[in-house]
């Protein structure tokens, strides 16, 4: 059998599938590092499941919720279960908590990072395998852990190296949403199951109120809207009447907006026992500027309060709010950080009560050019019902999730990525008898700390090797002949400052300080820490 | 519907997949960032493939050769490829050399570090997802790569915690083996097809040795042996003489040192310029102890250039070997850290030259409370033809591959392992009406850098708060009911302190010492910082 008759196999990454090399991989260790000191400094232990889940425990919780079946790459075991790789770090999460139940301290709050799979058709800069690094505390009640998981979220950011001023953590509430259904006349208490595919429409329209625009939203919420290419996307249905009550929640923070800056806001009670305090604080304040922005949240929470009327879940809903934006506040976390924001509403049918998202404010070019804001990087919320899958019994959570790749990209978008590309000191090969010789160089190097290697590719060309240099960033080449062995020396080529020059450097500037020099064998290792000094 | 007509999802990890909790984490990262420190300084990059790759392109070459078919887990795209989860590092890096060939440096060295899978019964200690940590240089033909892959594993070895003398680095060749089965006629190099079922037997037997003992292979390179259940595995068959010639190699280690300790050894010259250089190293050092470490791998190189006889591959292999040995020894790297023994043949098919493997030299009990060598924590070698799978052009590959769980598991034997696994400083809730107070306490620790967190279950009961304090190993409860928060004070309870007490202090220490301090709110820092540190 000759060779030319195998078919040979494609050397190909998987459709939507990717690699990783050299400084992709230790850009995003170190970002993922400083995020878990974060996380670790808030009480989190790390957890890391498994990456394959039985079907049955993962359940259909996928965000796409026209397709509640699709997304997972299965596959059944022989005459036994099907299995199939996590598609988020939420759901494994529930599992462990419902298997460990009674090991595990409660609160439970767990960090965790690392691969996910979606089954998914890929696109421009949308892959199947993607990282997520979330935390999340479960079995606690009090909307107290999801005012800390915003400030975390907000620490996690900075941490990261986006400045403050960059990002904006917008917080609302599933249950306030709820309320303005009520209102609005799509929910009904006391028969939750009617109107769900209305209220499912509504839903999906406002979470993309970014792209669509208001009218969008509108014409989603009433008979439907035909997008540029011609295509109808079938609307709720709403009369005009129900419109107005849902786009008033839904631009509840930009009527906010308007009215402070108009100095106009009206400020209905909220009934609570810190609404005065947070008041008081705000009108201490020396400038209507910082008044504003105390008020900011305050205000937004009380216009909720008023939008839902009797609704008592909507009620509810608003003093959660005002619980998270109070408690923020107190601890330093103004609206300039962290914003209540009706516009958003997290596409994931889990969440039931207050839903959190981390946007990017600043703006970049998108793949035609156009400037446009970055967007989101992280989104939470609580789900409160996740575990009772499993146990019956219903487990209060809330937790975040970082699109880490989305996150590096905003990371290098604003250059905020520093990485050490320098490759390893070369020693090249001149005489292949004498490898041991250039062994030892690169191992008294080694040992020196100073990351370094032996040419170990074939060693005829020499050329060839300083070219290799040249591709692995290298900062010097080590170079020993037959004359320089006579000699006991060694020859340091320079190539950073050899590279310079090559480009744009005057004659003066090369005899100041020569890209090339002789020393002694034995003082290998100080000469090449000298001339890494010196760049 | 009712809650009980659902059928609830059993939270279980799948068969044979296991959750690994805080510490276990942490601890695992912490071994794989010395390892990479060990990597990088030695001039590799980070590699992170994807987990999935295409069934073609993985190919068959799971270590099972009684079932190259079986192993991973693999499901079929709708109508397109078939997909599975890798279940080496090597194999994609193979893709990856093959894929990227023109745009890579050459050689390329990579390390990477991630999961495996493999669809295999799983037992005790034996799970279908497991960590692998590996370095290879692909398109380097000298043997000075793989002996500079040994150094390094030494070197990463000890980075990680095992001290020198618990570790040895054992090296052979499959050419010397392949020359000695020509002298033992199981190999025609005119026809290498042939007895491909005997050599199959030999190379599993061998690889069993620390298992089946040295009457154990010889029971297979002949008629067969049968085990202590009673089953019979069919032998080889080979004849005596036949099997003379593989023992003699198998036991070459064993014989050189028992030469040495009776200080008879016959030295035959070794056809390389090194070999003088060496010999005369070896005499010229002060002690015989000394004389015979340094001779110990030349003689056994020297003792396998007799075994293979006229076969021109086994005479290469002894050579190889020689050269590996050589450098190693000039870099400082002797038998008693890296050891030529031809009873290495690690288990893999498609290894063309040197192998290697780390053995763990120090006694644990078994599972049956017996003592016995901890054995392998990582093996590799040469794989010359991996990348002609795609590519039809030969690259010359060689490469190591650390068992992430295994070295884990050998560094906690040891007691090699120290973790932090002090928990955060647990601010506790007395009066939920005051979390704001609460969680702007935790907040002020976290900007001093100290690790903490409300609690943020269900208040109600004190007794539960304390006790998740202990639970997650927290050093410091802060309390502050009414009376405190009037007087402007907080309490601060060492649960360190109190736990020794409750166990042995006697009443002189805890007089010294109270277990509990109040102090005015705004030393909450400084106060649970000088805590910390009496702790």
């Amino acid at each position: 059998m000759s060779d030319a008759k195998i078919r040979r196999p494609r050397a190909e990454t998987p459709k939507g599938f990717r690699d990783y090399f050299g400084a992709e991989v230790t850009e995003r260790k170190a970002m993922l590092d400083k995020i878990a000191a974060v996380y670790h400094r808030y009480g989190f232990d790390p957890l890391e499941t498994s990456a394959v889940e039985t079907v049955e425990s993962l359940g259909k919780f996928l965000p796409d919720v026209d397709r509640p079946n699709e997304g997972v790459f299965a596959w059944q075991e022989d005459e036994a279960d099907w299995l199939a790789l996590r598609y988020d770090l939420t759901a494994p999460l529930a599992r462990v908590a419902a298997q460990y139940r009674n090991d595990l301290p409660s609160p439970y709050r767990r960090y965790a990072m690392g691969p996910v799979w979606r089954n998914e058709k890929p696109g421009p800069g949308r892959f199947r395998q993607f990282y997520q690094c979330d935390a999340d505390t479960v079995g606690a009640p009090s909307v107290a852990a999801d005012a800390e998981i915003c400030a975390m979220l907000a620490d996690a950011l900075e941490a990261a190296g986006i400045e403050r001023g960059d990002y904006v953590v917008k917080v609302n509430n599933r249950k306030v949403l709820n309320g303005v259904m009520e209102v609005a006349g799509v929910l009904d208490p006391s028969d939750p199951e009617k109107f769900a595919d209305e209220r499912g429409i509504v839903l999906r329209a406002i979470d993309k109120i970014d792209r669509l625009g208001v009218e969008g939203v509108r014409a989603l919420l009433g008979e439907g809207r035909k997008d540029a290419s011609g295509d109808f996307t079938k609307g709720a249905g709403l009369s005009e009447s129900q419109i107005r009550v849902l786009m008033q929640f839904i631009q509840a923070k930009m009527y906010i907006d308007q009215e402070l800056a108009l100095g106009s806001v009206k400020f209905a009670r909220i009934d609570h026992p810190a609404a005065e305090i947070f008041h008081a604080a705000a009108l201490r304040q020396d400038s209507p500027t910082k008044k504003a922005l105390v008020l900011r949240n305050l205000f937004t929470c009380s216009y909720l309060g008023e939008i839902v009327g009797n609704s008592a879940q909507g009620k509810q809903g608003a003093l959660e709010l005002f619980e998270i934006a109070f408690t923020l506040g107190q601890l330093g976390y103004g609206p300039d950080r962290i914003v209540i924001d009706p516009g958003v509403v997290r596409g994931l049918g889990y969440y039931t009560g207050p839903v959190y998202e981390a946007e990017l404010t600043f703006e970049i070019l998108d793949e035609k050019g156009r400037k446009r804001q970055f967007g989101s990087v992280a989104g939470g919320g609580r789900y409160d019902d996740l575990v009772k899958r499993f146990t019956g019994q219903s487990v209060p959570a809330t937790g975040v999730s970082i699109g880490v790749d989305r996150l590096l990209a905003a990371l290098h978008a604003k250059g905020r990525i520093s990485t050490d590309t320098t490759g390893p000191v070369v020693v090249t090969v001149m005489d292949r008898d004498r490898m041991a010789d250039y062994m030892s160089m690169v191992s008294d190097l080694r040992n020196a700390g100073i990351r370094a290697e032996t040419y170990l590719g074939n060693p005829k060309n020499f050329g060839n090797q300083l070219k290799y240099a040249d591709k692995r960033n290298s900062p010097i080449a080590i170079i020993q002949g037959g004359n320089e062995a006579d000699a006991g020396t060694v020859i340091l080529k320079d190539l950073i400052l050899g590279a310079k020059i090559a480009q744009n450097a005057t004659l003066e500037e090369w005899k100041d300080r020569p890209a090339q020099v002789e020393v002694p064998r034995a003082d290998l290792v100080a000469a090449v820490r000298r001339m890494l000094d010196q760049n």
